[in-house]
């Protein structure tokens, strides 16, 4: 069996750590002499008096000395019977430790797995290898070499948790400091545990590199990845271009609120509120169907559960035939894809989630099979997501004895409420509300053809909140002119996005779904600092 | 059959276009006059005179005023021999069309697809409806409805060349102005054509939008299409989780230079100019291997063939066990598979923009399948993709000639060079330099532990450029502090980057590609600007 790089003397390392850095802030001073200190407790004997001298120690740091080196098993493969009674090598971290006597239980971890390692003094640990693995400080990334074996009874808050290793080797591969900004056991507890401390979000945030340690934030950034694949797979099956939208534009795209401006050279530019414009000029420029996936910009001062002022819009944008609905039908279709892509591939990373923040599954609507007989008989799948029109919803909410006008957006916590409604009428958490007023949306919007004071255009909801908002669009430069100086928009400003249906346009249609909303509600939870990796908001820059 | 939206009377339309709207530009008005007066000269004879009048005319604008309407086919599919002799609706655009006395043809186009239509005055052609077929402009959308008809002779510059559609009906659903500012024949032609007009490369950035039309740019970004989704296939496959990093960040990540600088509501932010800070910090946080796609930002002022100020960055990040060199091979494997299925799946795109911009298959090595019988056999895949170390390169060049010192950077033309050496030495436009001097790489560079003058770094290139490069980044941060220092680097401008080393880190290279450079290399074209949809660089922020 092949060692990890040759370890250094624990005293050398002891004495490499005490060194002093000038430079370093007086928190991290301190934990770096904790670190010595520890080491320096760790007695360590003579060679020769020490069985197991060449067995533990601190490693010199990794710079690829030799490519050879162990094969490593993951925790994850220890689930496999063919492991027990062998010996492997693991890394991972330090998750805890305790020493009694001559034993030490150390639980080492790899995401989501945890691992109940034994130190027993004997003939291969001597008491100087059991001091120095006891000190090991959490969170270190060790390498421990032993061997698998089943255990008599479980073991508490593992996973597995019917075997353990009994160990033969440690060495630490990357020590933490000792003090740690934020406990891990503390951050994996659940939200509804009251009795024992956990970790406030800012503190999270602010040492997010430990934080996204924990088996939840692993399994909601895993989820993430999901939301993303499911898109991109659905679309990608169904003739769609993945192209890729200039973040810096040179004019604000919507009359100029809410933009963030950036030092461009000479001049000035703009971060994107959306790629819409240029999605909507690859439909100029025939792609047809279009989807991109890129960072968005909102420079609104809102310091709510759900607003970020960068975050990642899923966007697509598509020419249609006959009716905006083909548009409509697809997205849903492209939803319920990932529904139940996720609910199938991600249910333990669902089921993780939910154990710390408790949640509903979600809920959604599935197309039916229907099975027409005309003729030579064909199968036909209906899009069977919720589809209501606005005034539909607006006479639910007065029914359930809310007052809201006819023409007017709905708040968030009207918003909300009817989504209750749907939830109870309609059993689904997904629907999509179409036909909103003309008044209340952009200027690009196409109107109702056949009453003025609606318009082709719809959002999509999930647990009652937004996460898509989407239209057709005005492809004719005339008439896109003259909604624009309705809406008392300069026409210079947006001269080029004009322009650029002089030349033939198809009709199209599209939408911007929000990445980070999608997960927090399709996870149910409570607020999109949980799925933004590093949150950006008005207070929030780092890290 | 079902007709679309119900067709205006033609002297209506033009009546309607002839309003002139006051805010246009003057070149807009001169172009919408000249599509009045164009259609103006259509005569309409009164009802009862015109036995094809319902089966033509301008579309009121398309406000999706009902969802019945015919299925349409695409031409595309008519190289299917079951459509011979039958009436499809083909919707498209008109890419050009001529008459001759009482015949009329059309040549209708859907992306790299063209069709020939014909209109034969005749009992369901009126001469009316000739007129007006004959005075549609170049590029408005169309609707056709006929017979498609074989050809008794291959029907030049069209595809299907061998048939074509015999007119019955013709509708414009989104007339173009006749005046473009591009003709999309002349954007269409080979570079090496020099007989006729061709289109600036300018001009065609200031109308990308009618540029993109050509088969060629409807190539090229199916291309870049495959590029994006080949790297995420490869790397979904592989374990890797798809990870979103933020782009406003609070401190310019490398010294501050080349960044640019955003207003961020009292504050200020700077936009990244790469994901690595957070690819390492989300390896800090045990995701082992991570990818991002997404734009990265770089305020150079460099006006070259191969630089643009904003890009698309496919960057990943891996935790490696023995040596980085597992990181390399992984890249270089996953390389090996983009290329094959760019010229598996993308051969018929490949050969399009080939035939207008000529270029050398792309090259390279393919791993070689290595059994080694060994007690029990085994077989084993050998990355077979070229690597050498600097110091390789650089005897290399000497030995042709050239004067390149020890331990400095290789000049763009020397990469060249050597690109070109490594061609005719090893038959492959892919390959990897290793060991770069720790000298020229960024401080979080690590050092080789065999040689202080180089380092665990690496460039991919591919036709002689550079299109990634990466390393084994430090991961210790008394180490790192010390490094940073040795570059004269303000620690307090890095402390968030340095301090998310302090609770364990494992060891971990990676790297970042530029979609764009692997777009143009790959294709062997020679401006990047011809594979970012919509570039940026010093001098142009538009569209």
């Amino acid at each position: 069996m092949e060692q990890p790089q040759q370890p250094q003397q624990t005293k050398k390392a002891n004495k490499k750590n005490k060194k002093p850095t000038k430079q370093q802030n007086s928190a991290t001073e301190d934990a770096v002499k904790k670190t010595a200190e520890a080491l320096e407790n760790v007695t360590v004997g003579e060679a020769g008096d020490d069985v197991s001298q060449e067995f533990y120690g601190n490693l010199p740091m990794h710079q690829s000395q030799s490519k050879e080196g162990p094969t490593y098993t993951e925790i994850r493969d220890l689930f496999d019977k063919k492991y027990l009674d062998k010996d492997v090598w693991i890394r991972g971290r330090l998750h805890r430790s305790r020493s009694k006597g001559k034993l030490c239980f150390i639980i080492i971890r790899s995401r989501q797995y945890l691992l109940q390692v034994v130190l027993s003094v004997g003939d291969k640990v001597s008491p100087n290898m059991l001091k120095f693995a006891a000190a090991i400080t959490k969170e270190s990334i060790i390498d421990v070499f032993g061997t698998i074996k089943s255990t008599p009874s479980l073991v508490e808050g593992c996973c597995p948790d019917n075997i353990e290793m009994h160990l033969q080797k440690v060495f630490v591969v990357s020590a933490s400091a000792p003090v740690l900004p934020l406990q891990i056991e503390d951050a994996m507890r659940p939200e509804d545990d009251e009795t024992l401390s956990r970790v406030n979000q800012d503190t999270r945030l602010d040492n997010r590199y430990i934080d996204l340690r924990t088996p939840v934030n692993q399994s909601i950034y895993r989820v993430e990845h999901g939301i993303v694949h499911f898109f991109m797979e659905y679309l990608d099956k169904n003739g769609f271009t993945n192209i890729h939208t200039p973040k810096m534009i040179s004019a604000a795209s919507e009359g100029g609120a809410n933009v963030f401006k950036v030092s461009y050279f000479n001049g000035s530019a703009f971060l994107a509120q959306s790629p819409q414009l240029y999605k909507q000029m690859a439909i100029a420029a025939d792609f047809d169907r279009v989807y991109t996936v890129g960072a968005v910009f909102r420079a609104e001062d809102s310091n709510t559960h759900r607003h970020l002022t960068e975050f990642v819009g899923l966007d697509l944008e598509v020419a249609f035939k006959n009716h905006y609905h083909e548009v409509v039908d697809l997205i849903a279709d492209m939803f319920v894809h990932m529904f139940k892509g996720l609910q199938r591939q991600y249910a333990t990373d669902i089921e993780t989630i939910c154990k710390q923040y408790k949640a509903e599954p979600f809920k959604f609507l599935e197309p039916r099979q229907v099975t027409l007989v005309l003729g030579p008989y064909f199968v036909c799948l209906l899009p069977a997501s919720l589809r209501l029109e606005f005034s539909e919803g607006i006479k639910m909410l007065r029914e359930a004895g809310w007052e809201v006008g006819d023409y007017e957006d709905l708040s968030t916590p009207a918003e909300k409420f009817l989504g209750k409604l749907v939830k109870e009428k309609y059993d689904t958490d997904f629907y999509i509300l179409d036909k909103f007023p003309l008044a209340i949306r952009p200027f690009y919007t196409m109107p109702d053809p056949h009453n003025k004071n609606y318009s082709n255009s719809y959002d999509f909801f999930m647990r009652g909140e937004e996460i898509m908002s989407g239209a057709q669009r005005i492809h004719e430069p005339e008439f896109l002119t003259e909604r624009a100086k309705a809406h008392n928009i300069d026409i210079s400003t947006i001269k080029s996005y004009i322009d650029s249906f002089r030349y033939g346009c198809p009709p199209h249609a599209g939408g911007g779904i929000g990445l980070e909303r999608v997960a927090m509600l399709f996870l149910g939870l409570d607020n999109i600092r949980k799925t933004s990796m590093f949150p950006r908001d008005p207070k929030r820059l780092t890290p």
